[in-house]
This record gives C-alpha cells, sequence and structure tokens, in this order.
C-alpha cells in the first residue's frame, strides 16, 4: 500500500461532491424520518491505528435504521455462536420481491441476517437470552462504542411501529414456521427500537472496529469476535449488506459495507479501517446516493479495495 | 501478513484431505462427465511473485466447465468495455429456482454473467464479434496461459449439446426478450464448446493470474484489463460465483472464486495469488467437495481472507 | 332431465361410500377442530321445489370454516354491489404457494374472495359497515337460513387466533398495501368469528338456496341477490372455490361448490339443488376425502353436472 | 327455458356492438397475422338440434390459433383416455407470469391442456401415435368437422416459427423434466402448424358441436368423446379456457370457451348450443375485445348461462 494522505483524499472527495445535486429522495415511509434535514452530509474515517478524520456532519445523530442488523449479529454470534446458522443463513437474497416466497420454499430460514426477516430471528434470540432486551442490548452498544451517549428514539421506533404492517407480515409469517419463539408483538418491538438507535459517523466508525481491527476489545476489556468469525461477519456484509444492491456495492466499492435508511453507510476494510457516511437522500434502490458516490470515488481513487 | 511455508501448508492440507473420505457425487447429467476417475485429487498454488506449489495430479487436464465464463467474461469485458453491464447485471441471483422467473421480471438481463444465461448473453457478444469464434477464443485462451496445448474436448461439447434441453430453453428464452443477437442454434455451439475447455490446475492457476496480478500482460506483452476491471471482475466472483452456494464460500473461504461441475475450483487472492483445487465428486450445491473442504482449511490455517 | 329417484341414488352411495375406507385425515392445525370424530358422515340433498332428503350425522353441527366466506361475499355483494370488484379479484390463484407473490405483484388485490386474503378484504368491508360487525353478520345468517340456532364457537374462534400466525401475516400484508380499512386485529376477530359458525348439513343447505333458487327471499321476504349476481358468485365458485384443486372439482364433479377444512362441502346447482356433505377426514388438498368421493359419483350417476 | 328468438337477439347485440368504438389491438407477435382487417365482425350459432344463424363474416376463414387446443386434446382424449391426466393437469395456472416457475414446481408437469406448455405435451402424445402427424390431424379435424376445405396456413405456421423463441423455451424446458418424448423441433413443427389452422365461424361451431351434443357421431358415424369425457374437457375450458381471463370470462359470460389470439372464441352450452364470435382486435389480456363484449350480452340478455 501506497502511503496515502487520507485527510486530504477525503476533503477532496467530500468538496467535489458536495459541489454536485445532490440526488435522490429521503425515505418517507417512516413518517419521524422525514422531517430530516436533506442535505446533511458527514464522513468519517477511522483506521485501526487510530487515526480519525472529519468532515461535515460527522458529529450528527442520525437514525442508523438496518446499520444495527450488524451490531445485533455480531452480539447474537458472541453469545450463540454458529447455532444461529441454524435458524438465519448467509446466502444473498435476490431481489426484495422474492423475500416472502423464498421464506415459503425455505420453511421460515431468512436468506440472511441483513434482511429484515433474518434481522428479526436474531432479535427473537436476543429476546429470549435477556431479561429486558431493550436496555440490555443498549448497553452493549454503549460499551463496544465507549459512549454513554447512545440512545434509542422513542418517536422514531413508535412512528415506524404505527406503520410497519409488512414488518408485522413477515414476522407473523417466520412465526408461522416456528423460527420466532416469542409472540411477534415482543419481537417486533424489540426489532423497531433497535432500528431507531441514533448514532453519530463517529460513533459509527469507532463501533464498527469490532469488524475492523484484529483483537478488538470493548472499554472494558471485552472481546465480541474472533478473527474468524469477524471474517465471516464481513463475508456477508460483502455479499448482503446492501439487499438487492449488494452485488452493485460489491462491484463499485469492493469494501464489505451496511446501509440504512436514515441514509448512513458503513464500510469496512479489514485490518485496516472503518469509514462511516452519512447524507439523507437515498437512491431508487433505498440507498444513500451520496454515501455510493462518496465510497466509490474514494475506493477508487486510494485504489484500496479489498479485490 | 507472518512469513509462511506454503508449501508445507498446503501438503499438509492435502494429506489430512485425503485420509478422509471422499463424499458427494460426479456430475452424470453430461453422459461424457461421468466417467471419470472419482479420486483424481490435485492443486496448484502460484503468488504474483511466481512461486508455483503443485501436489497430486495437478497436470492432469479436466473439463474445466464454468470456469470458463470468468474467461470469456474478462474477454468481452476486454472488447466492449462498461457496455457489457447493459445486457447483464452484477447481482447474486439467489435460489436457481429464481434464474427463470428473474429474467422474466428483469426482462431479459440475466442477473450476472456466471449464471448460465448470463454467460450465454458473453457468449453471444463474442460471437456477434469474432469471425470465427471458436477459434478466436481458443486462441485468446492460449494467449493469457501462454500454451498451446489447450483445447476443446468436442466429445463433451457433443455430450453437453445432446442433452442441454435447459441450456436450450434458457437460450431461447433470452432471446425472445431481445438479448440474444445470434440465433440461438450458434449461441450454444460457443457455448457448448466454451465449457469444454480442458486445463489443468496448474494451466488454470497460470490463467487466473490475469485476476490475481496487477499489470497482467499475455505472453505476447498485452494488456488483459486494467485495476478497476479486475476488481469489478473479482467482486462479481465473490458475490456470484458459487451459485446460490455464492454466501457460503464467501462465507467459509472468503476469496473470490469459480466453481465447474467438472470439478475444479479456482480461487483468486487479489494482489498475491492464485489457487485451483480439483477433485470431481460434488456436494450438493454442485461445487467440488474436496475443493470447498481444501480451500476452507487454506484460508482459515493461513489467515489468508481478503475479509 | 330425467326423472330421477334421489332418495334411492343418495342412500345407495352414502352405503357404497361408508362401506369403504375413510381416507385421509382431520385437520389439526386448529387445536379445537382436531378433537371432532373422524367417522361423521351426513349428506343433505335440498331442491329448489323444496324436496329434502338427509342421510347419516345431517343434522349434527360442524364448523364450517371456509364455507362461511361464500355468505360473507354475498352480503358484500348485496350491501356493495359492483364495488367490491376493485378490491378483490374473480381469478382463480393457482398454487397456494403463489399467494403472497401474487398479492405483491397485484398491489395487495387479492385474486379471489375465497383465498383468505381475499375473504378477509370482504370481511374488512363488512366491519366498515356494521356497527357490530359479528352480531349483525350473525343475524344475517339466521335470517338466511331461517334459524335462529346458528352460533358462533368461541372456542374454535379462540382456538384459531392463537395459532393464526399465517393469517396475522397476510391480513398485515394487505393492509401494508392499504386494501384493509381497519386495524388488522379487529378484521381477523371478526374473521376468526365468522369461520367458526357451526351449522348442519341441512342448514347449510338451506342457506345456499340462494344461489341455487331464482328470486330466493330470506323468511323476512327479502331478496339477497340478483339472478345476474348470483350467476356471478356460482361461476367464482366454480373456478375458485376449492383452493388449487378447483379445476380438480369442477373437472371431476362439474359443480360450483365450496369446502372447509371443517370437512364440509356445498355444492349448488343452479336452477336445481343444493347438496351438502360432511365427512372430516380431508384429502392432501385440505378437502373432505368423502366429499369428494360423494359428489363425484352423485353426478356421474345422476348425469348431472352443468357441463 | 323460455322460447327465445335467438335470430333476433343474436342481429340485435351485432347491430348494438357494431355501432360501438372497436377497441384493443390486433395481434401483431406473429407478423402474418398483424396483416388481417381488424373489422372483420362474424357471429354463428348452432344449436344441438341443428338451427343455425350467422351474421357478418361468419363464413370468411381465419387463424383459429389457441382454439386449436381443445380439438387437438379432444383426439388425444380419445386415443389415450385418462392417462393423458399424468402428463398434464387440470388446475387453472393463474397468471401467465407463474407459467415456467409452476413447471419448476410441478416437475416439468403442465396445470393444463390450454396453456402452451400443456398443448405441446398433448402435441407430443399425438406426434408419438401418428404416422404423419400433420397430415392425420387434419383430417381428424375435416372428419368432425364435415368439411374438406380445412386447411393450415403454411405462412402462418412459417411465421409463428421464426418468432417463436419463447415457446421454443417452453418445449425445450418440458423437455428437460422428460416430460417431452420426442425432439422439440419436431413437435414445435407440430404445434405451429396446429395453431396455424383456418376456419371460420360456422366451421368452428360445427366443429365444437362434438362438446355440445350427447351422442354427437362425425360424418363417419364415429364417436368422439363419451358423455363423461366431454363433461370434462368442458369443465377444463370453463377454469382454464382464456389463461388469467378464465374467471373474468366464466364470471361475465358464464360458459365454458376457448379463445384464440387471432381474434376468434367458440363458446359451448352443453346440451344446447355452440356460439362463435370472430372480431380480430383484442383486450389486455389477448381476447378478442368484441368476442367477450358479444358473449357477454348474449348470456345475459337469453340468462342462458349454465350457472
Amino acid at each position: 500500500m501506497n502511503i496515502i494522505n487520507y485527510k486530504e483524499v477525503l476533503e477532496d472527495i467530500y468538496k467535489h461532491i458536495s459541489s454536485e445535486e445532490n440526488k435522490g429522495s429521503v425515505a418517507t415511509y417512516i413518517p419521524e424520518l422525514a422531517k430530516i434535514n436533506p442535505d446533511n452530509f458527514g464522513v468519517c474515517f477511522l483506521s485501526v491505528e487510530n487515526e480519525e478524520y472529519g468532515i461535515g456532519d460527522w458529529q450528527t445523530k442520525f437514525s442508523i435504521q438496518s446499520i444495527s442488523k450488524v451490531i445485533s449479529l455480531g452480539l447474537a454470534y458472541k453469545i450463540f455462536g454458529d447455532k444461529i446458522w441454524k435458524r438465519v443463513g448467509v446466502e444473498p437474497s435476490g431481489t426484495p420481491f422474492n423475500s416472502l416466497v423464498q421464506l415459503e420454499s425455505d420453511n421460515g430460514i431468512p436468506r440472511n441476517p441483513f434482511i429484515n426477516g433474518g434481522a428479526m430471528v436474531i432479535c427473537d434470540m436476543l429476546v429470549s437470552h435477556f431479561e429486558n432486551p431493550k436496555e440490555d442490548f443498549l448497553t452493549y452498544v454503549q460499551e463496544i462504542c465507549d459512549s454513554t451517549e447512545i440512545q434509542y428514539s422513542k418517536k422514531v421506533a413508535k412512528s415506524e411501529a404505527s406503520v410497519g404492517y409488512r414488518n408485522k407480515a413477515l414476522c407473523n409469517f417466520i412465526k408461522s414456521f416456528g423460527n420466532i419463539e416469542n409472540e411477534p408483538r415482543e419481537v417486533l418491538d424489540f426489532y423497531f427500537h433497535m432500528c431507531s438507535i441514533e448514532m453519530s459517523c463517529q460513533e459509527l466508525s469507532k463501533t464498527f472496529m469490532f469488524l475492523a481491527k484484529n483483537d478488538f476489545k470493548t472499554s472494558k476489556g471485552e472481546s465480541v469476535l474472533s478473527r474468524g468469525r469477524t471474517k465471516r461477519v464481513n463475508a456477508i456484509m460483502q455479499t448482503c449488506g446492501f439487499y438487492d444492491e449488494s452485488g452493485e456495492f460489491s462491484f463499485k466499492v469492493g469494501l464489505p459495507g451496511k446501509s440504512g435508511v436514515g441514509g448512513g453507510i458503513v464500510a469496512v476494510y479489514p485490518g485496516k479501517y472503518c469509514i462511516t457516511v452519512w447524507s439523507p437522500k437515498l437512491n431508487k434502490k433505498g440507498n444513500s446516493y451520496r454515501g455510493m458516490e462518496f465510497l466509490e470515488t474514494f475506493t477508487t481513487e486510494t485504489e484500496l479495495s479489498i479485490f
């Protein structure tokens, strides 16, 4: 790897993208999310050697939504080990269109932990395991991020619950196959809260360090996942992190990553760095328009893709 | 990266796997392929610095089948550039079950160049471009492998054509959407020949060097793909190289790769090495049983995955 | 039509089928239904001229389940007229497997009012219309049957609600497309009650007379559906009354009809008669084994099919 | 049944529909069919007592296309009896969209003999049976119609073959499951010829008399199908005769029938009459616009539906 002036590269790309039209549109299906300022734009790069560069709104909190699914997967993997793969797969799901059909032909085993159904199965495991799932999960997130300022947005959780008929359908459908242990109501309550967590780019890059850094330890000195397991979680992000645009992201950006409808994207270069970009306007596939642009340019210019 | 004694590691794994039961079964749907000795087992490791280690039947030729789809993609990408992505996608396909449905909902655009339909569209491009597609393609393969001893197996091509009703169905179906320019008969003749190419592990590792080595040049000093493009082909292998076991391979092995029903698997560590394993018995998903075992153990023991 | 001694024909067939093995198995997915005596077997034939023949357990009440969907459709059609066809189709649904996919591609419009999703949309209309949907619907059933002894089984309704995750999934899924106006909870409560109605063969044949007899009037002298509308409801029963065995029933029996998992089947010969058969053991497609046998033999022997 | 002045009713409806806009568009996917005059409009009513009424272009020949599938089914049923139901089903197919998926999940058994795949399986049986399938089939058609003037249109057959990639796909796909015995090329040649037969409304009504009249005999005094079998063929027409508009036709017209993309529709009232309407402009589902209008009005005004 050549010596790269990351700061300069990042700032150049940020400036360039800021100067161009901000395309796409903010997610509106969750009423509370629709209120966001569409021009927020933040980036935080954090290397495994703790080099940190932040630009723009990198310290503003936003709704991390589906990005939370990586954190809950990490926790479930830590607690239950490879048993989790009996209840959720590791294969990409093809089109969103297929999700319900696939559940049918796969007997209620979601294809991977990053589609909604798979994340619900992971949530169900945590609901079964913890005394107070919501409190205990938040404590865990605060620990790996080393910050007590991370909270759920009750407003967003409530807003999503009020319109989440498709997620209710999904959870009841999986329950009908016996792959949800608890009552759908409880699992969904945990799921909607999990998705409502608010974090900044800075906090997300710090949190995802458990997938980038060998021998990562939390503030309390605890390990999260072994090297073999982080490899596996990264591999799933690579193939399944962007719904039916996973191939496209892999193709263009060449890094494992995860996006959320709040406009955040986290990408991980194993052994090297985490980078988080946030910009609320989404492209047609539901991923941050500027986030995709930024990361594609970044890995192309630095030639720092895993491929 | 630690200094690893590859030779020793490779031999240890080979010995260990040879001592265990050889599970799965040889592909029988192509009559000619069913005649192979199921106990063939070869490995060839080749680093970008030209370190080469071969074990077992590493110099015996076998039918490369779908592995050829990477070579034809490379050639089409070289000739036509990014125009190819208008006629074929870069997304994983989910289950095989979905392939025809997806073609329907995607208006005849196959999801990626490694499922049969996608490879046919690539073949169609080459048939339109070349005067003598079969001869010209073979010349190209010989060039990037630097060997004139690579040939089609007319027997295998004929054998496959005689039973290839599903492939005929697929090609006519895509033609009905207008995404095949030539007559299906011609495209299929080229496709069946392409799949019938016979190569050894040694030749395959050498051939795939165009995806592992920066600034790779053929024996005639010609470039194949730019760095940006090899990154993209590797990314597609990562997400789509193993049909509906792509996630599993990514999860367990953590490298871009491509398998064929002849029992071969090639995996690429970009910037570092190519490795080819051949063992004809296939698991239920149609990938070499010992090939998968070997590669999973290899990347786990050497800790040399891209993730 | 030749002069047929119905009584004799019916008794002969009943005797013959009673003497043969009672194949299939009782529906067990609703715990309360599993308690039924599998050897119950009743038949009631009722002509438009009021000739009535009953055999076996023809006056024993059983859970009518999906047969109720014809009654609710009749009521909704009476109240709302052809507006109902904007929210539910009249086409057969192919395999059960397709139901969720079809809802997706049809934007939440169920294919017909006899698959569960379609019946829920009809229920939703009635829930919106009535002050006390459950009471008002029961009153209506009592009126067209001219009997105050028809009741819901609260046990069965509760039993079904306790395990009805797939129905909950379905209702929430349709709601997510905006084709359910009320809260899924309310609609499902009405739906589960409607299915839990208990009636005898005698009562069912009497109730379905509104589809067999021109100018049918309730005990209060009220019309239900015009001739044009009964024709339409009969046509839908013909093509959609037996889930993915509708073609088979049409093929073998040649009459419009509707079955329920409680083991009941009602068939209608427009302008001539209604016949109800009840036997709880179901074939693989979920229709009464003896019911199908009985009706196939009956229409074959009497040559009284509509075709 | 009241005494109806059919002639008057038919002429009134014809006049009324002729005076209204002729909506829809002529099928253009077969180049030769696109040349037809869109304003042709013919009707032929034929009762089992041999009352015949013809209006407009009732004696002009047109391409019967899919209507031929009923004739070939009749012949195969006569020759092979109920064995045919092992290779083709009797259930409606839902949406056209599902056809290929269903073949996959049904292991190559088409859902019914009126979708293209099912008709090909029937053709395959006849190709296996006859010395000269095309000649022998034509002779049979001429016999049941009692006319030697019925011929294939070689132009239309060739025109369809030249663009029939989807049908080629379908036939090869079924062959891949082993449910086609002969080479797809031969089966398709017969299939395209069968569809190219040209007949007038008068000839079609006469031909379909074998499904309307008890004890129908050909000009040579031969029986075609027993009463039990005509009942079955009529039942399949009722549920499957109009692709994904079968329910709609059943709902509106209330008679078994079959349409073709040439603009013809034949409907049968078992025991009473046959009626054929021809008008080349098709609605969105591929059925004659004026044909549907005519038949809906006719069965509504005469109250002569089977329901």
